[in-house]
């Protein structure tokens, strides 16, 4: 019996020849991630259990990305940032994108990938729960909590139980109105918000491995919405040329042996995918955003880790270019890369961030933002009863400020589409 | 009627609304790249016709490649690189990637596209046959003469008459031992060498889309091969993760319009494609690898523009890793990031490097070396009569330095399979 993916990174990790599912190991960390909202915690627990002068394992594999609370005069939000500061200066980070300063990057999954931090083959660990996102460079990404982040952050090694995988082939050709984001809402929705607890989600077929690394993030940033321990795309051509270019590391292409063992298999037929919609209050909640074209929208949000890449804003782009949006529509780019690339790719002569404005839609600042409601002065956060439609990664109450606004998740495609008509509608009505 | 996408690219560059082909316009340059090899002639053109204290016309505009004849005694060689050194000083040109420097780059064509030179929707013209690489990013690219190479250098413009397109299609997924050289092979084999003479050759559809970048480099890059004005392939958003990393400057995404007219058509079934092999002494020369296996060969060569990018040496390994060669074979990478990721990127705790030595290869340093003759002492150079496979781009008798020595060109999949045998081997053989 072979291993999968997953398998073989975690036993490599942990020096064995072969692991198994349920099997307990203790893994080597390549890399560590926190943020702004986890980090002090995170930074306490350390300082708490391994002293106030120690050291952490390794500074240049830690890697600080203040993100979520960025650009607000919330005080507690100020005062994490300047704790995670003054951790970084202390323990003399490497890698540390200082908010303010020309350093900042955005928000931290997305970050992370543009900066050369995730490679395959590695062990990604992150104190937040969409830290996952990295399974699409085809390493071992996972989110956990504050004390096992302090733990690495001291000893570099995490007691891991191996995941079982389950694997989802996508065979044939994506449509055109596709994206990632309906490949996963369609994936949550088969198999419901609990269908891969503690699983790592296998994602392969040619309709997997035809798209772009940005894409390729979006799937595995919602694995978790499964309740998945990971995502994992097996690395290929498209990888090693956005990988190569950004790192002087070395890295390691693995991929499942064909006679892995899988806790489930599912086969999908790309070429019959339909646009998703994620209803209230859950991301499993899945409708064709064909039979919701009776829901009033307030306001469309296109930003964060899931959906606000380069490549959500081409898509958005394509829609938006030319029209009008009908509701209050938000565009807030995940990183200042991201933010750039709206002034540099072009269609027809206009700008991407040209298209957006002449649409009538307010562009932000790379970070969080409204993704999750945060301090009251978030760009974009829903207020009271605002219905939304979100290229983001969650609907539960409040996740976006208010309690009592519901939020129906969507690709970039829809979210832009039902921005022009005010109402949810199928992105095959413009494309 | 609407227009293909080097028809816009060309119309936008011409201050037109349209162009048709068989139309003459100026067209105004963005790029211009020149060598060690033809640059010294286009600079005396230029200096003879503008004036020996004569400007270029934009010194940010031009990029300058030594790459041909670098690693040789011969005193030749050495005074065309002392000659566009001098050139490039004097003219203070922002792109000069000096040999014998850490500036030094390698091939000019991958290396264009690594240092964020190839943008879609731009102009690039090379004094260099294969300038047409670039059309993979969704540009106009071709290769000129001297001459008009001093023009641009003078005014930033060319008389360029606007070519027919052809196209391309290529349906359904490509099987894994099918890889760019072999779809290019194909089509030259098809329309013969001369085939697409002054003709744009667009390639589409998904198994094209579905390509990393360098792989659709490779089909680009041998469009002269068939007589091409050049070769193009609509970007998308595998393009722009390429491109936007690679340049601070906007870049325009254009596509054919569904109206656009070609002047011939031809729809692939990419499932059904076999690995190509074209036999002395042209690349149109086309057979199956399967029935050539009583071809005894004496050396395989892996490297070039075409076939020594990254992608072709991670095929190469997937073949190599574990087995020995049974002949002389040759592994030069194009540029120095395709050096350095031999090693980065590994298979098992292998990098690429260590598999090609362990397998008996012998690995050079980044340049054209023996793709085209040259020098007596070109690494690789074949002598005598000598059977050689190789990935790179023309068997014209005395290509690679001897006029007996028979050369099949070949994917790096086929040269390295047929490494291993000492006979053209189908690479399905190994995978």
């Amino acid at each position: 019996m072979g291993m999968t993916i997953v398998e073989k990174i975690l036993a490599k990790h942990s020096g064995k020849e072969k692991v198994t599912p349920g099997e307990n190991v203790w893994v080597d960390v390549d890399v560590l991630m926190t943020h702004d909202v986890t980090g002090p915690g995170t930074m306490a627990i350390f300082e708490e259990k391994f002293g106030k002068d120690a050291k952490v394992w390794d500074k240049e594999k830690i890697v600080l990305v203040p993100d979520h609370y960025i650009f607000t005069k919330d005080k507690h939000a100020m005062r994490n940032i300047e704790y995670v500061k003054d951790f970084a200066k202390k323990q003399e980070l490497k890698y540390f994108y200082e908010p303010f300063t020309t350093n900042y990057k955005g928000v931290c999954h997305v970050a992370l990938a543009q900066e050369g931090h995730t490679r395959p083959g590695e062990v990604l660990f992150g104190t937040d729960s969409h830290t996952g996102t990295a399974g699409a460079f085809g390493e071992f990404a996972t989110g956990i909590g504050n004390t096992d982040g302090a733990y690495i952050m001291g000893t570099g090694k995490l007691w891991v139980k191996i995941p079982e995988t389950m694997r989802f082939t996508f065979e044939g050709e994506l449509p055109p109105y596709i994206m990632g984001k309906d490949i996963v809402l369609q994936v949550i929705g088969d198999i419901g918000f609990d269908g891969a607890t503690y699983k790592c989600m296998q994602f392969d077929g040619e309709a997997i491995h035809s798209l772009s690394m940005e894409e390729r993030m979006t799937i595995c940033n919602m694995s978790i919405e499964a309740g998945g321990k990971c995502g994992i795309i097996e690395p290929d051509e498209i990888t090693v040329e956005y990988v190569n270019e950004r790192t002087n590391r070395p890295f390691e292409m693995l991929k499942s042996d064909e006679d892995a063992n899988y806790s489930f298999t599912k086969v999908y037929d790309a070429t019959k995918l339909e646009p998703v919609v994620a209803k209230p209050h859950s991301p499993g909640n899945k409708e064709l955003a064909k039979n919701l074209s009776d829901v009033k929208l307030d306001r469309s949000y296109i930003g964060s880790c899931t959906g606000g890449k380069t490549a959500d804003f081409v898509a958005a782009a394509k829609i938006l270019k030319g029209r009008k949006v009908a509701i209050d529509t938000f565009i807030v780019p995940a990183t200042t890369k991201v933010n750039e690339s709206l002034d540099k790719i072009k269609f027809d002569g206009q700008s991407l961030r040209e298209i957006f404005v002449e649409a009538g839609c307010k562009v932000g600042k790379p970070s969080c933002a409204a993704c999750l409601g945060g301090p009251v002065d978030t760009f974009g956060r829903t207020h009271n009863t605002e219905v939304v439609i979100s290229t983001t990664n969650r609907n539960f109450p409040g996740r976006m400020g208010s309690m009592d606004a519901p939020i129906y998740l969507a690709s970039p495609y829809t979210a832009a589409a039902s921005a022009v008509t005010g109402y949810i509608t199928d992105p095959r009505k413009f494309i």
